[in-house]
């Protein structure tokens, strides 16, 4: 592109893209993943059986539904925050960001694991856990990658927002991330706590981590 | 946050956000939930008997398919109307949204569960219906806080919108909440009179009942 | 309401609403509809069978993806070009588009099922090309109704479009419309040929209808 | 369409469209394909058997996932980047993007497909690869098509965008074009190799092309 001439629009002179798109792809991810998590509940097939049996025998993949869901819902409501503080995108941002998608939208798939195999118990349930739990963390990495890299290149709002406070968030994000990184030691000792660890995170997000 | 400054784009100084993500989102959600619906359908595998026949078989897909498509259409056209008068989106309000989405994500699920039991009839068919039912009721109660803790926390457009009519209008969610409710109980008597009585509810809500 | 105060944003004193959260929506469900399509080809089971052959011999599958992809994407297209000609929405016409949207969002059901069973021929492939072409001329049916509402009920930008010869491109529509009625009776003669009427039609649909 | 009178909203007098609504819907496509991808990978089912050493047996299937995914990424973005440097939208360019959206919306197919068979190795993999690689062939040709109709047609910022220079980037798609056309051929000898060259294309994607 001629550097010489202006930007093409949505764009800055120094090649920085402004947040818009991104933020709709991403929403778009976000709302597809958490919305093909209900894929994951099997619809039973019983024959002559009973069916209230089979459906309640099922409660784990509702269980994996419910954390899964609120766990995606709060990760795009803290990205809504995030960008909101973000003035430009530049190219490794964008890319970034496609590596936190690409983990949110893999989570239908540990979600549909660990809510068929939690039950077994034994080393299955060990095995599902450790894959819901690695995809969270990557998930997490993802996120932290974000912020941490839009505050160290200075693509903030700088005029509104204070830099140092925002540095100072970064180790707070690293707080969840080695909760997540436990996570999958605990998925190893005990499933069903695991799950249960991964619906406390989902409500300690609830407050929003970037604000100082 | 540093308050001491101005508020990033889309919030205002006090740290509501405006309405257009959250509607994104929420457009996306009903975007997609409404069209995996088709997949509730299967396709018959017949081999060299009647396609016909089983196509005509099928009949109770077809019509929870309607039912549910129609039901999420006119919560859709709905919320568009409840965030026409809403002016401002904070924290809680997010996640009563959220749990409004959870709701409608999980129709897919019970719709399939309806459409293959209902005419197997018994207890299977009661299962079924109550899981549809219950899972209405949810979406209605989502709805119904959606708009109560935005009229009582004074979220709307106060220039506009008269806040003591709008108060008002707080009950009439609660009618067609207890209809919901009642919807439950009649799973449990007559599974196809209760969808019918989906469809008719469908049908009310084409009226907005926002209006004073 | 309180029609003495103002309208809310998006919408006229009037009560009608303005038309980009209508398109919004419309085109997610076109957009996960028309992403949808590819699930009706199964990924073949052939174990160590000759995988190259059961690709060829599933054409049909191939054929129906196409022919659905592009005809959801020139109503796509044609919508668009619909919506930049209406400048209001009221409350039937969301409901006319609502109707429209649930004939393409069914269109992967009847695609999976004339791709299945196509090459089967007989009464088979007969009855699954009525239920694509019932599909297909459900969503004219929905279309024509859109802009047949729109037209009549004065919802278009008066100022720019003379109403005329907008009503005069209404029999147009209806040209399509008995086009795909006739595909109806042709799928009882023949399947093959009837797929190859729609992807004429689709073709056909390249060219603005609503130009005059 | 009048054309004594003015053009409807987001039409240019010359009936040419802006790219809001394009864009908007691609973004739609490009965000249900990624991630419909996750669906490719089959939830097992080992009943007391090993998960562990199954789940760590269908890696082919996490790597056509990372693959697929990064590279529709990529093509999202470089989607980004090119509309940003196209000004207008006309009839046949909207159809050329349709059939770019059309590969996109195909490769969760061959991605399934290469992800089941690239172990067997022999034939079935020699299929699958040929499948996966002629799909990016298809979407590299349809994003060509795109760049090079805009380019020729002068449908550019021409204020700002020097058309010589743009011009000058066609035979550079093309480069990328003539790799995604020799992996048809790798994909007879090599299929896992080939999946190792889409990995090093998406790579070479993540630096702008457009950019002289």
């Amino acid at each position: 592109m001629d550097e010489g001439g202006a930007a093409p629009p949505g764009q800055t002179a120094s090649g920085h893209a402004d947040t818009g798109r991104l933020e709709a792809f991403s929403d778009g991810v976000f709302a597809v993943a958490i919305t093909l998590l209900v894929f994951g509940i099997a619809t039973p097939d019983v024959g002559q059986g009973h069916l209230s049996r089979k459906l309640l025998d099922q409660w784990p993949s509702y269980a994996t539904y419910v954390v899964s869901f609120l766990t995606i819902g709060i990760i795009w409501v803290n990205h809504h925050g995030t960008f909101a503080r973000i003035a430009r995108v530049d190219r490794p941002l964008l890319f970034i960001n496609l590596l936190l998608l690409m983990a949110v939208s893999f989570i239908p798939f540990p979600t549909s694991l660990l809510g068929k195999y939690i039950v077994q118990g034994g080393d299955n349930a060990k095995a599902a856990a450790v894959v819901y739990a690695g995809t969270m963390t990557a998930m997490s990495l993802g996120f932290t990658g974000v912020w941490a890299y839009a505050v160290t290149r200075g693509l903030l709002h700088t005029e509104r927002i204070d830099r140092q406070r925002a540095r100072s968030t970064v180790p707070r994000f690293g707080v969840g991330l080695i909760i997540y990184g436990v996570s999958i030691g605990l998925a190893l000792v005990n499933p069903t706590l695991d799950l249960a660890l991964f619906a406390l995170l989902a409500l300690f997000y609830v407050f929003d981590q970037q604000a100082a």
